[in-house]
């Protein structure tokens, strides 16, 4: 899983264009962190609904690909709980099912005061190609 | 509302940083555009899935902003419909429906060829302040 | 496809115990309609968002069962745009996007004087079985 | 709370209608359940994907009105895990964040084996009346 991990990270661009990097990943669950900077804010000056999105979606990502096989992002939602405008955030993503096609994910998206900035919840489809790494 | 677009294309940090433009807007309406490009892939070499959303979200910004108050993004969802990986990206947001706090927008999202992409739904809480623009 | 409306309108149970009567099928594409009675209420006497969740979802199922092979619906969310509680109900679905195991719909409700009462999105996984009517 | 809770299941009538029942109240928590019986499927003999939205809202709506002050769902999104189609079905609701004016709910729904058949993620519009139990 560890490979798992650095390929992403390696090659996942927005997520580098972004500052976004996976720390950890298990079976069916990863957490990935960004610290946020000026250009990850809408013109209110707080962390976008991209950003945070796009920080949840790579938690989502990594603990869908755990596995070893593709597992390809086909619908997710997010709530946004509380605004947040600097600082180191955190999303962290755990299993909630897993079937032979789809499986489904819950990511909580923190601030530095552990306070909770915006749940996700996403759904992947699960090919039976292994992934390139 | 020509106003709240420059404003909104000006001040966006992640929209600039990731080279999504407003094109038009309208009253609860938008449009906003991208030409993808290396930064705004995943692993797999296809738009990222935080990339399409935050294309989507763009334009829900907008057209939920047209009226010239604030208006916070409180839930989105998206569907994504088939890849894309290279070529210009448009988002078209249209209102569902607006009452006094809450406003719902549908946006799609369409590639070079006019294929439907993805399509995201959101809300958003009007406040009654006005836009610092 | 008649055939399918038959189908839905005699062995969906739910449907039966509720009301619900699918009044028109096409491919990808359904309405389905209802007369709000009591027992459709909340405790605040407005159609319940389980009544108009289940009048959304009988048109997404009869929308995407259209083609004679089972789709199991794998996700939905609905927003509720206006409260409504009392006259006929109707529920339209087209489709937005379909793949060989994926597909997506809109579902629009609308009161008797065709305002927006909610909307409502949802993902089918689509199975080689035919179905059995 | 006990007030509430007593209200809902006397003047909830879709719940009645259907054999739910609010059995749990706490501050943002909520239980509800329902045994599931002939009435309650769908067309392929499983429970209807509106019957376990429903038994979700319910609890959402006991959990997120737990305070005393109306609270009116605006969106839902629900994921179906796996299929359920006899015997008690639960669904326990608890509060992933408060606002002024929205709130921010999680529903499972698991069958009697305890496996999560859905989840569920609501957003409620809060007013200031109180609840008229």
């Amino acid at each position: 899983m560890e490979k798992i991990q650095r390929y992403i990270n390696e090659n996942d661009q927005l997520a580098r264009h972004l500052g976004i990097e996976v720390t950890a990943i298990g079976p069916g669950t990863a957490t990935a962190r960004m610290r946020l900077s000026r250009e990850h804010v809408n013109s209110l000056g707080m962390a976008h609904g991209g950003t945070l999105f796009t920080l949840a979606d790579m938690a989502f990502a990594a603990a869908s690909n755990s596995y070893g096989s593709v597992a390809l992002g086909v619908q997710a939602s997010i709530h946004y709980h509380r605004p947040v405008s600097a600082g180191m955030v955190t999303a962290t993503a755990r299993e909630l099912a897993k079937g032979g096609r789809l499986a489904s994910y819950l990511v909580e998206v923190r601030d530095e005061s552990n306070d909770l900035v915006a749940s996700f919840q996403g759904l992947v489809y699960r090919k039976k190609d292994a992934i390139a790494c």
